[in-house]
């Protein structure tokens, strides 16, 4: 089991959490996916470590943006 | 056919715009419903002129509030 948090930048309110968590919960082998709007931190429980890439492209699925690099 | 707006406060995203546009768009006789996320502005065309009050209703409903008394 890992456990990974993330950055999300531009989510507003809770429809926004909604979509990102949604869109990250499809992800295979993720069994949590946990977002705090105010300081945009999203934890992701997953059977294996992801693939920033793979969150990051289910992050802009959805609308919003991975902080960093 | 009657056309009048409201100002509607706390709208954050365009998921907003669209949990507000859904609930005045199911009130009786409601043709049309324009919002403008910046300034909360929300257009309603109707049959007949709206009640405030269920106007007000509805915008509560989708968790945001109408302006003014």
């Amino acid at each position: 089991m890992n456990t990974s948090t993330y950055t999300v930048t531009g989510m507003t309110c809770s429809h926004c959490v909604s979509s990102v968590t949604e869109e990250i919960s499809e992800l295979p082998g993720v069994s949590n996916v946990d977002v705090e709007l105010g300081s945009g931190a999203v934890t992701v429980t997953s059977d294996t470590e992801l693939d920033t890439g793979t969150v990051r492209a289910a992050v802009e699925e959805a609308g919003y943006a991975l902080a960093g690099n």
